[in-house]
């Protein structure tokens, strides 16, 4: 008998015999090459790159902190590279895993925190990006940007939020795109925009509206490639998430003042920047849940520790021999097991139809999953005391993180409102089946000598 | 390309994906064949068998339903019978199902109520009484009681819980059980015997003490055989659930006083009750989950109707376009896609590893999905106004049923304690891997040049 | 100093030291006799009068119960009579007790379930009936129906809520009220009408839709009194909740076929049945919270004796020593305290401004209270096992009782949606506060030499 | 009629009409005054006192925030000025205000965050330290310390927590406080000392233990003055609370080496340091009930104001039409309403029996509140969408002050236990009861020829 994938060290036996035969062998390999770099390479070296991050308000969004550098260079030598672009849609670029392989793989390396992804050029937003020109970018974009962001050389941002405007409507995009002669103007004001502080980051994926009286609200956008350096990008401060920078990413505040681009700039055509952004969406929703759920089984493995730690004893027990402490940790390792299934059946789906044919069960795991894990780690942190929400711990970095995956991509009222009304397309059917059911009752009730409803 | 399974109608396609290669094509057409009789004959007939059931509260418990019998005649001869025992476990008696496989035919049939069951010879209690019976009976047992159990002939009960005793706790059971020359002597006071009431019943398998002084509290039970018109066995009253009393079933208070019956009624051997009940527990608690699951889709499906009334619009809008209501349809969405993977998940680990290493599984699924059920009909209820919780709709009745499972088999408490006991296992190893992870880091660490944890 | 009075047992310490001193000396004394009289008569008659009401399915609708006359000509005797009737808005006919000094005479009788208010002769629906004929009566109607009413010889009906009508929003009504000649006519299908099955029941107050054409949808409805046994008054059946009929008041099914009755039974006028029903709703509904706390607080007291009782043992430890069972208790002990302050301030609100100027109050206890009410009797339930969903306890029919308080007067939603809109009322002020700060921090800001905001 | 008291404003009408009556004409009016300042003085400076913090991580510990010390002179001279000590409990230093008087000044005062009350003088910790130097303080060391804290020309920290020491549990303290001659020697490894980065911190209050072995484990703990700049006393770093530093006060880790102090410093006597912590714990538990309170009422006045914004429309709509964001608001209000009514109920119970006979009432606000802030703010946080996480609005950080309350002065679990504890205590008067009432039905029973129960 084969000995148990190492996977079910990170996730657990009943999940992985759910999904087990849905791997093929180059999965499951790829997978367990994973857990072995991650274990290997990736997690003795959180701290020293926390270490190689100065806490200059200044040198540290100018920093690229060597040890992460070494390791991707690592990484890609053994082919764990780019596995987020599943080959089956990316034929050209992709590697041969599928979502549901990818998800698992987003899962067990989010126990690094973002150091994981990062390492094997797995990092949003640079993922959605490389997804963005591999799909719609002309060869001559796929040339210059593309080939350096899928070998790692260079890192990318996407400028969608915008500053005093209610941004889940993607419609109410203020920023400016407009054609001048052979270039394309570009003026706005834009925020939370991931990664733009990063040295590496060398062009904006900037979208605005270029046509906005177009009767169809959907066709007003456009999406334009922005280099970072192009006069006028200014660069306003980070925005803070709790009081963390998330150096040296961050999240900029970004004005862009009369820039301007050649009109090669432009992807895909004028007024596809909705398309654009649809597209974008599904898949790297399923991997942020799948990061979450990652979190969530850290934190967990972090507090099974603490309250068993006999240092920790408090009037005389272990913390774990208090009640209510050893009902969180059931109900984590069942909220996260329940998570976990319900994310991968989302991949499944994404893999047999593409985002656009599962967007009722992206949503779910869209709402579901960042409260779950939410819970499950401020559960871990009271059981850290003071310690759970200090630096001491990865767990109120990880926790804040989590909770700005309430708001992107959507508040969860918007996932929540959006099920709601797939879900209620159901309804003409079953009403179809009852008004059958109904008349058969009725002729049964009569058939018996009983009296059939009204 | 094949046409889809109707099961996606009764349950999801994100689930169906997720499980449909691990059904054999035995199993998925049983489970068509399952769906179209549902929809033929059980659904249809549920009015009537209502119907025929008397008022009267003494002649309701003298009641064959006539249409259960004809039905139940009906499904035996399609081979729809007997479906919970599984042929991996049971050789001898079983059909060629998984527990996944059994599973889902339970999920569906909650559809109907416990009709569905019932009408496939399922139901419990004989279902677990055939398990011990077709595992443990003698040749002679099984020849006088399992085989007309599992022709349907007859039905039974199983007398575990007592009166005033804290049962979640089995060694804290009272009832006596002692040897007289060749007879066995029954004393106790037994209450909630689930379908001691029903006339059809015909044996209880009765637990008591037997050698209440074995130092090892795991020998001191013994089950036994009782006919159901034993001398001394006297059926005091039915126990009501939330005003319902489940005729003629029901779940009875009854003394066992001098009840006498030979020795050869002992099943498996004196002192070994406790193995008895074990081996009784693991997939009962998956099938009940999986029909709290189907009771659960079928309150979603009746709240999507009741929403999308148009009769149904106050203040001018339809029920679903007010915002807290269509808020409750995806959450609900969402919680039973959720647990029934979770189940689901548990079903399979008890195919691979029988009920005893699959009790993590089990305990989680046993605590999360009677909550989440009633959550979903509590919010169906509500839709409905007052009509939801009156006789008017399933979902009262079906509300009192599930809250029981909170309670039944162990109340919560127990099973979130023992699963966290589980849980807490896998501490030892993780302060390991923990301890192992600090040192590496420290030597990365100072080999970066960068001071070492302490 | 003076003995502490003995409302503090059925509350709390803390909550009656924030409103003794609203209370008048006749307001703390009848409230002693009230507690008095429930130890003395009311408690020990519990059992006696559930004995009293016979299981014959005919019969439990003709029985007037002996035990519970003898007391309510006791009750009557001393004084404790109709006691919801304030004699500041109904100086005619009420006593001396403010909203806030009932409200705590309604939370403890709740500790005897319905049997405590109708020995006092303050049962709904008859309180809102004898505030609707005391406030809009005529002499002659006040004469025939509401000193009978108030003497407590006679009980009523309120027939308001319709079959396969949204009835939550009331201009939804159908039953046609109209005029012919010297009579009114109606027609309708009722449903759930509280007390209609009761044979001392001598009038139902219908309303229904005389003018169904009037631009103003407020005005298209009357309030009608129809004696209960008016031909064509045809009570169909009994509706339960969940299993319980609530024999022998019920909530009854009713059909006014052709029903004519004098035009002097009009109350009010015509088209003021939306005004009528208005000024039923607020104390009442106060009075329902109150009940709700009491019942909570009662099933708190039980599950306190259920997880000390040393026979409850499991695993060796008493219920209580169970950790997810001792957190139960503070969290309701905490629950109940709150509730019941928040409803105090209700009613002290209806008492200063009347219940139009406490309509936010009063919303937020509607839609607050029975859910933390369900919330408390559930986890008791739980402690309780089997038992708790019995017959054997009161738990599982208050639950019943409790729940449908989440649906009468207006579903949760409706309150909750109501509240929210008055409290988005106070964002314009809020707003303009707002802007005057932002202009002196600016001022504040350049003062000391630094940028003012934008 | 008298104008309506401007704290309606800031609480609501129905809070105050509860309280009115409570408060002296002296409250009443400092209260009024104390709005008057916050408005006018102490809101708008709020950005200024930002601006004047540095950046610069070692600048920041240094700094004295100039406009707070202008207001503080302000307010000592309007005497808004250490209102939080009763007269009452501290007869020579206190103010005439009660407990419930100043819970509500320090409602309202935490509209501006940790500025108010530091412009009162009212800030944690001097504000215990206060206490404790008021009530056990030797005249000497009240000269010293206790005048220039009264004074505001000071402030001091409290040194209890220790690292890697389970310290909800006070009598696992580890630090050494042992006598050597005329002086006391202190060792030991502190952190989250709040306050001790401040560059106006003049003393510690050092808890320790200085006779481990005593048998009374209560008796082996004392309490010692150390002056910030003691030889010995070595602040390592400050806490961060997710990515908060607080500066300047700040919350240190600490290392007591060698510190020698003088005999005179011991506070109260040797082994008496559990009776002062006991002490200082109550009152001050309620304050801090009392913000958060306030906090999250201005987090919901925040929300209203946004999801009013006609900026912020999203599909059409303001944000507050859409359903499940208007459910928050109204549940945030009832949330809000009933924890205030709630915490002012213990401090009534305080003012009336001291802290020790109101340690349930306490212990209930303790765990009640923070989740309840927390929730509420987390929705405004919710509603405000990435801003809310940010630094833009005060919503983030202050959850994160929030959620330290879950954890200090001991988590939440310890208080629900202990709340517990007490509630159990009511178990055996209520057996009293239902056995004397189980007695008198049975008689009753029997006098009306029924059968009395077992």
């Amino acid at each position: 008998m084969a000995a148990p994938h190492p996977v079910i060290a990170y996730t657990s036996e009943a999940s992985w015999a759910m999904i087990e035969d849905k791997f093929s062998p180059y999965g499951k390999e790829t997978l367990a090459k994973v857990i072995q770099f991650l274990e290997d390479e990736i997690l003795p070296a959180v701290p020293v790159a926390h270490a190689q991050l100065p806490d200059d308000p200044v040198k540290r969004w100018q920093t690229v902190i060597p040890i992460i550098d070494e390791l991707k260079a690592k990484a890609k030598k053994q082919g764990l590279w780019n596995l987020f672009l599943s080959k089956q849609h990316y034929p050209e670029f992709g590697v041969p895993l599928t979502n549901l392989e990818y998800g698992v793989i987003a899962e067990v390396l989010a126990h690094a925190g973002h150091m994981g992804p990062e390492i094997m050029n797995c990092s949003a937003p640079d993922t959605g990006n490389m997804e963005v020109l591999a799909r719609y970018g002309s060869p001559e974009q796929q040339q210059k940007w593309l080939i350096p962001l899928l070998n790692g050389e260079i890192r990318s941002a996407f400028a969608m939020t915008e500053k005093n405007v209610a941004s889940s409507d993607a419609k109410n995009i203020r920023t400016s795109i407009r054609q001048e002669g052979n270039e394309i103007v570009i003026n706005g004001h834009k925020w939370w925009i991931s990664g733009a502080g990063d040295p590496r980051t060398r062009l904006h994926l900037v979208m605005g509206k270029s046509d906005p009286h177009n009767k169809n609200s959907y066709n007003q956008q456009s999406v334009v490639i922005v280099p970072a350096d192009a006069p006028g990008v200014k660069i306003i401060r980070p925005m803070k998430v709790f009081g963390y920078d998330d150096a040296p990413e961050g999240h900029c505040e970004i004005i862009y003042e009369n820039v301007r681009v050649p009109l090669s700039n432009l992807v895909l055509g004028w007024g596809r920047g909705f398309e654009i952004i649809q597209g974008r969406l599904g898949p790297g929703r399923i991997h942020h849940c799948m990061r979450s759920i990652g979190i969530a089984q850290a934190a967990l493995n972090l507090m099974l520790q603490r309250v068993t730690d006999p240092g920790r004893k408090t009037f005389g027990k272990y913390l774990h021999e208090h009640g209510s402490v050893v009902a969180d940790i059931p109900k984590s390792r069942a909220d996260i097991e329940g998570a976990r299934l319900l994310v991968l059946s989302a991949a499944l789906q994404i893999d047999k139809y593409k985002a656009k044919g599962a967007l009722k069960e992206i949503g779910i795991a869209k709402f579901v999953v960042p409260t779950m894990a939410l819970t499950v780690v401020d559960r871990a942190m009271q059981a850290f005391g003071a310690e759970g929400v200090s630096q001491d711990t990865e767990l109120a970095r990880r926790w804040a993180g989590l909770r700005t995956l309430r708001i992107a991509d959507g508040p969860d009222a918007v996932h929540i409102q959006q099920v709601g009304q797939r879900e209620l397309k159901r309804a003409p059917e079953l009403v179809r089946k009852a008004q059958d059911l109904k008349r058969r009752e009725n002729a049964l009730l009569e058939k018996n000598g009983l009296k059939a409803h009204l």
